[in-house]
């Protein structure tokens, strides 16, 4: 679906491992599902673990996936050595999130040097089809050479 | 601090009692530490369950807090029999979350019939102090007659 | 582009006659450029009139005619009777808004009974080409049986 | 109302050779009101000519005043030789905008090297009192050394 041109080669290797150190999305049973230049995506499957009062998946636990896949699409176009950090998001909850699974699509809408614009939609999949249930928008931030902060 | 009245007398059991059914709060380990009339604190322990790639608190789990913080300052002030959902919240992550403690101090900007407006600042509290880390604005929305929304 | 289905046959009329009561769109010299379901365009010409400190149109100005796009995009799709008010919007400014003429591209993504979620797009077309200069995403609120709000 | 030192002492006749050559603010007949270190407050009288379709004020009239006074409470504490740009905002309309007079208060949450967090709050002033119509919050970009962006 992109048209960008990683400045890193090894961008896939190296989201893999940055997820893989998101404590979070272990802790939430969230996986990575596909990481193109410009594009990412990020699983969850709906549980009483990330449930809020009334039984859907808590606006959290999605904002949760959305930040990461726009993060990590965000990430994937920046050059070696730097990290990716979120400096805003805002997000639009347009159906209760439940279903079979929550499938979040980042994807970046404009890369900079310093911030990326990224927006992610994000699906519920049921027999019955997929439903948009939430849509992201943020600014990503490019950090280079500080302290504990790569990838 | 606020000048509301609630509509409901029992407000502080019922948001305890929803509390207790966001299934999120308790994975993630958040704890409901003050409930008064349109204003709410949730807390959260720094670990490396909830954690991003550099080791700081991800700012989903920082959202999450924040957004159950406002949701319940909303559902403060809404009459019995109803319920409350995120429409839409935007947060600006302003420090990286780290440090012994988070809290999340959620309050009524405007409390309307059907939208309420609320906002959560996100504080990281440690030995030097607290710092501000995340400010979040968001519309909660007061749900009526609706299957399976209620508190 | 849109699959949706107007509750309103007269809604281009509607929105013509409603577009041309918006003083600031005569002020700041903004044109509606199309109007289809769920899909309204409005352009505006960068001149001094309209601004910053720098010779680029104020991000005020831009926030105007997306705003305004977002709005009757949404409109476009209410019943006859109602009315549209603007809940909240964001928009990220992706580049400095100058070039020969601004077209703000807004689309409804979900159109509810009272919320409607809709996103502009706004481009600076020139001699060279369109550039996106801004991204809004609104919450637009139905309005019904209340004095002074229709259409 | 505010703790912060401004970097540049000359900050307030950089804001009002600034603001005068906004050509928007002149357009909508809007007023630099207050300047100090960190708070910025912007006015415009309610007309026709800064109207949407129901004669309230256009949210984008709002938001341009609500904007502008985020940027330069930023831009007061701002180095010299600086520019500031609006990288994001979003704002909350909780009332039409109506009365005699709208104020604009902007000021500094969080003041970065490069990014800074502010929040606008826009009231109607009427006989009756002051109401809040609108709650902006802003990210602001400090730029340097770039032809054409300085204050």
């Amino acid at each position: 679906m992109s048209s960008f041109t990683p400045k890193d080669p090894a961008f896939k290797d190296r989201i893999q491992a940055s997820f893989a150190r998101q404590g979070l999305m272990a802790t939430l049973g969230a996986s990575l599902a596909k990481v193109e230049p410009g594009a990412v995506e990020i699983t969850l499957k709906p549980s009483p673990a990330v449930s809020q009062q009334h039984g859907f998946v808590h606006a959290g636990a999605v904002t949760s996936i959305a930040d990461s896949a726009a993060g990590y699409a965000a990430l994937s176009l920046m050059p070696p050595g730097t990290g990716v950090l979120s400096a805003e998001f805002k997000i639009n909850l347009t159906a209760p999130a439940a279903g079979d699974l929550l499938r979040a699509k980042g994807r970046v809408i404009k890369a900079g040097r310093t911030l990326t614009l990224a927006q992610t939609e994000v699906f519920a999949e049921s027999a019955t089809g997929e439903k948009l249930v939430a849509l992201l928008t943020a600014t990503m931030m490019c950090i280079e050479n500080r302290d504990g902060v790569a990838d």
